[in-house]
C-alpha cells in the first residue's frame, strides 16, 4: 500500500473509533444528567459493548501494521508536520493499549471496582485500616503496569504518561517542591494578615434560575457556543467534548452560594472553550484532533475560574450586572469587598473545597505520597500517619479523621495513580500562559474591565487549541511562553492579589 | 450445534444488535430533546455508522443459519412456545432485510432523502404539480420492492406487512368501507345537532409549568414509572423504548390550550405502558421482547387518550383536581362543559389536528388512494382531484389548495407506502379491546370515577403487552377478545358519546 493511502486507511479506521467513542460520550452525558434510574443496567451493558468495540478496533493489528508502514516512509519526513504528530501519538496510545497482558488488565479493572466498593465503606466508617489491603493490592498491580510499560527513569513516569504524555517525574518534582515551599509561606502571610475577607457577602440567597441566568451570560462572554453546547445539572460537574459541533457542560446550583456554580461554570466552559478550539472538522479520529494533556485541559478550565473569573478587572464590568441580577443579595455591597470575598483563603481538609491558594497543597501532598508508595518508600500501612503529620506541616492544622484525610477522595481505590499532578500542571501551566497572555496583550486587564474577554480566548485557541496533540505539554509551554515550566509565574500571581487583598 | 446451543449463540446476537438499537435510540432521543443544532452533522454521522454495524450483524449468513437450523429441529416443535414465535419472527425479518436487491435499497434512500426535499418545497408553494414527479418514481420504486417480496394477493400486502406484519388488505379493506360510511353519516349527525361544545374553555390562559404538574400526575396514576421514564418537550411528540427499563416520552405545551399536552402526554404514556409492560428484562433483542405492531402500539396510546381520557368517569375524578390547579380558567366551568369541550367534533383539513371521530376519515381516505396508487387503478396525475373529490364527500368540506389536502403529510415523500392503515387500525383494536375489558370488569368506568386506573393497566399488560411478538395483531385481537377485528366497537363507543354530548 502506498503511504498516502495507508494514511487514509488509518484515517478511517480512527474515525470509526472516534464516532463509537462519540457515541459513549452521548451515553455517559444522559447517565449522568437525564438517563432514569431504571435504566442503570441497561446502560453499562450498551457502554460495555460499546467499549468492547472501541477497543478491539483500535487494537487491531491491522492497525499497528499501518503505524509500522507509515513510520517506515517519507510520509513522516517532516517531523513538524500534523502527520508525523499523529503517527507519534497513535504509536504512543497503540502501544499503551496493546502492551499490557490481558490477564494483567482484567486483574486490574476486577480489583478496582471492588477497591472502590471498600473505599465507600471505609470513608463511611472513616477508617483507613478497612481500605488498607485493597490499596496494598492497588499499588502493587499498578507497580506490575509500570514495570511493563518499561518507561525510562522514575517508575511513576509511565503511570504519570496515562494523563500528561510526555511528562516526566524528574522535570516536574523540583517545580512542585519550590511551588510548596513557596505556598506555605504564603498561607502563613495571610495567617497573620491584618485584612480579612467577609465571605457572608457570597452567602445570601442567589435564585437558582438567576444564577443559571448569569452563569450562561458569562459562558457567553466567554466565547462559549450554546450552538454547539449545553449547560445543564448534575452533582459533579463536568465537561464532555462529544465531538465537532458537540461540547457539553454541566454544574450544580446552591441556592445560598454564589461562588459553586458561578466559578464552577467559568471553569467548565473554560474546558469547553478547549474542545471546541480544536480543529476537530478536520482532525476527527486523529490526535490533531484532541487535546494533548489533562494538565493542558485543566489549563484552560483554571485560567477561566481562577485568572480571569477571580480577577478585579473581570468584576469591573460584570458585578454591576450581578448586582441587577441579585439585587436583594449584592445591592448594597462594594466591588472591593466582593472581589475580596471571592479570593477568600482559609485552610480546608477537602481538596474538591479548597480555595485557589491552599488547592495545590492538597495536590502535591498526594503527588508525595503517591510517589513514595509507587517506589515502596511508603508502605500503606503507614499512609494515614504521613498523610496527618505532612498536613499539619503544610496547613498548620492536625486531620481529626481518616474521611477527612487520606480517605476523602476516590482517585487510589479507581487505579487513577499518577492523575493528581495533572491539577497542579494545570494551575502552572495556567498561571505561565496567562502572564504570556499579558506581556503579548498588555491591555488584556482593560479589555476585561469593559467585559471583552474575546481577545484572550482568540488567543488561547491560537497558540494552545489549534493545535490538537501537534505537542506535548512540556513542549507546548516552551513554544507558547518560551521557557520550560516554572512555579514562579503561579506564585508571582498569587503574591500580587493576595497582597493586595489581604495587605499583608 | 446442538439446537438448543444455536438458540443461546442467536439470542446472543440479537442481543448485542438489540443494544446497538438501543445506543440509537438514545441518540434519537437526544438528537429530538437537548442536541445542541451544531451537532447535527456529527449526529447524522454517529447514526449512520451505528445503523450500517446494526443491518451488518443482523444480516450476517451465521444468522440465516442459525435460523433455518432451528426451523428443522424439534426446538419449535410447540408451535405455540415463545421460541417458536421468536424463530417465526427472526425468520420474518431475516428475510424482509435480505430479500431486496442492494441497488434497490440504495435508490429508494436516495429517491426518497431527494423526495422529502422537494415535498417541503411543493408543500410551501401549495403545488401538488411540483411533487408529481417524485411520487410518480416512489410509487414505482415501492411496487418494485412489493413485487420482490412477492407476498400472497393483494400488491399493498408487502408494504402493509412491514407496519403490521400478517396483516391482510383482504382482511381490513371491508371493516374500513363500513367504517367510513358509519362515520360520515355520524358527522351528518353531528353537524345537525341541537348542542354545540363551548371550546373557548380549553382555549383559556393555562400555565406550562402547571400543564406539566398536571400531565406527570395522570401518566402517575396510569401507570408510568417516571423511575424508568421521563417526560420531556420536542416539537413533535413521540415515545422511545429504548430498551428495558428505559421508555421515554415527550410533548409540547401550548400556554392557550389545555387539550395538546394533556390527550399528548396519556397518548405517548399509552404508547409507554406497552413498552414498560412488554418483558423486556429476560427477552431483550428476541421478538418477544419487543412490541407486535404499531397498530397494536397505537391501540395502547389511542385507548389512553379518546376511551379513557375523553371519558366522563375519568374525569369525575380529575376534573376538580384540574379545578384546583387551573382555578382561574377552569374555576367556574361545570364537568358536562368541561366534558363536551374535550370532545368537540369538526371537519378540518388537517390529519394531525383532528378530532376522534374524524380522524379516522382522514387515514381512510389516503388508504384508498395509496392502494389504488399501488394498484394503477389511480395515475399520481390525479391524485389531487381524487383527494379533494373524496374529501367533499366524506368531510363536506371543499379542500382549498393542496397543502391543506394531498401535500399535508411528510409519509409518501418518505416512502411510507402502507402505514396510515396502522392508525386506523389502531383506533379499531383500541375499541375493541376496551369493549372486552369493560366486560370481564363492569365496573371500571366506576372505578376510573375514583382515580383508579391500574386494573385497566394490569388487564393489558396481562392480555397484551407481556406477549410482546408471541401473535400477530390479528391474532392476538381473537385472542384477547373472541373475535376477529370488527368496525362495530368503534362504532357503537362512538354513537354512545357523541348522543350524548350532541343530543341526536
Amino acid at each position: 500500500m502506498a503511504p498516502k493511502d495507508a494514511y487514509k486507511e488509518l484515517e478511517k479506521r480512527m474515525k470509526e473509533v472516534a464516532l463509537l467513542n462519540s457515541c459513549e460520550s452521548v451515553l455517559g452525558w444522559d447517565e449522568r444528567t437525564h438517563m432514569p434510574r431504571g435504566a442503570a443496567n441497561l446502560r453499562s451493558e450498551q457502554l460495555s459493548l460499546l467499549s468492547g468495540m472501541i477497543h478491539k478496533k483500535f487494537t487491531d493489528p491491522k492497525v499497528g501494521e499501518l503505524i509500522s508502514e507509515l513510520e517506515n516512509s517519507d510520509f513522516i519526513k517532516n517531523t513538524e508536520s500534523s502527520e508525523s504528530a499523529n503517527i507519534r501519538e497513535l504509536r504512543h496510545d497503540y502501544d499503551k493499549l496493546t502492551k499490557l497482558p490481558t490477564e494483567l488488565v482484567e486483574e486490574i479493572s476486577k480489583t478496582t471496582t471492588l477497591a472502590q466498593g471498600e473505599w465507600v465503606i471505609a470513608r463511611k466508617k472513616s477508617d483507613f485500616k478497612h481500605f488498607q489491603p485493597w490499596l496494598e493490592k492497588v499499588i502493587t498491580l499498578k507497580q506490575e503496569v509500570a514495570k511493563a510499560y518499561n518507561f525510562k527513569g522514575d517508575l511513576y513516569n509511565a503511570l504519570l504518561d496515562d494523563y500528561e504524555p510526555g511528562a516526566s517525574t524528574e522535570e516536574i518534582v523540583d517545580v512542585f517542591t519550590n511551588l510548596r515551599k513557596e505556598l506555605v509561606e504564603l498561607l502563613g502571610k495571610i495567617k497573620d494578615a491584618p485584612k480579612k475577607p467577609d465571605v457572608s457577602i457570597v452567602e445570601r440567597s442567589y435564585n437558582v434560575d438567576l444564577q443559571r441566568v448569569f452563569g450562561e451570560s458569562v459562558a457567553g462572554a466567554m466565547g462559549y457556543s450554546f450552538n454547539h453546547g449545553r449547560l445543564d445539572v448534575t452533582t459533579h460537574p463536568f465537561c464532555t467534548g462529544i465531538g465537532p459541533g458537540d461540547t457539553r457542560i454541566t454544574t450544580r446550583y446552591n441556592p445560598n452560594r454564589l461562588n459553586d456554580a458561578l466559578f464552577g461554570i467559568m471553569h467548565e466552559a473554560g474546558h469547553g472553550l478547549y474542545e471546541m478550539g480544536i480543529d476537530k472538522e478536520n482532525n476527527f479520529g486523529m490526535p490533531m484532533g484532541s487535546s494533548t494533556s489533562l494538565g493542558i485541559h485543566e489549563s484552560q478550565s483554571r485560567m477561566w475560574e481562577n485568572q480571569v473569573g477571580r480577577s478585579r478587572s473581570f468584576w469591573v464590568y460584570f458585578f454591576p450586572q450581578a448586582q441587577r441580577i441579585f439585587r436583594d443579595s449584592l445591592g448594597d455591597v462594594k466591588i472591593d469587598d466582593f472581589y475580596a470575598a471571592i479570593n477568600d483563603v482559609r485552610p480546608s481538609y477537602i481538596r474538591v473545597e479548597a480555595d485557589e491558594a491552599t488547592y495545590n497543597l492538597h495536590i502535591l501532598l498526594r503527588f508525595e505520597l503517591e510517589r513514595a508508595l509507587l517506589s515502596g518508600d511508603l508502605k500503606p500501612a503507614d499512609v494515614a500517619g504521613e498523610w496527618n503529620s505532612r498536613f499539619k506541616k503544610y496547613f498548620g492544622i492536625e486531620v481529626d479523621k481518616d474521611s477527612n484525610g487520606c480517605l476523602q477522595d476516590v482517585h487510589w481505590s479507581a487505579g487513577l495513580i499518577g492523575y493528581f499532578p495533572t491539577y497542579t500542571l494545570g494551575n502552572l501551566y495556567s498561571a505561565q500562559f496567562f502572564a504570556q497572555a499579558l506581556k503579548e496583550m498588555p491591555d488584556m486587564m482593560k479589555q476585561f474591565e469593559q467585559g471583552n474577554l474575546m481577545n484572550l480566548r482568540n488567543w488561547l485557541k491560537e497558540n494552545i487549541h489549534i493545535h490538537g496533540s501537534k505537542y506535548r505539554a512540556n513542549t507546548l509551554v516552551e513554544k507558547v511562553t518560551g521557557k520550560p515550566l516554572s512555579y514562579k509565574p503561579l506564585v508571582e500571581y498569587m503574591n500580587n492579589k493576595y497582597r493586595e487583598i489581604y495587605g499583608f
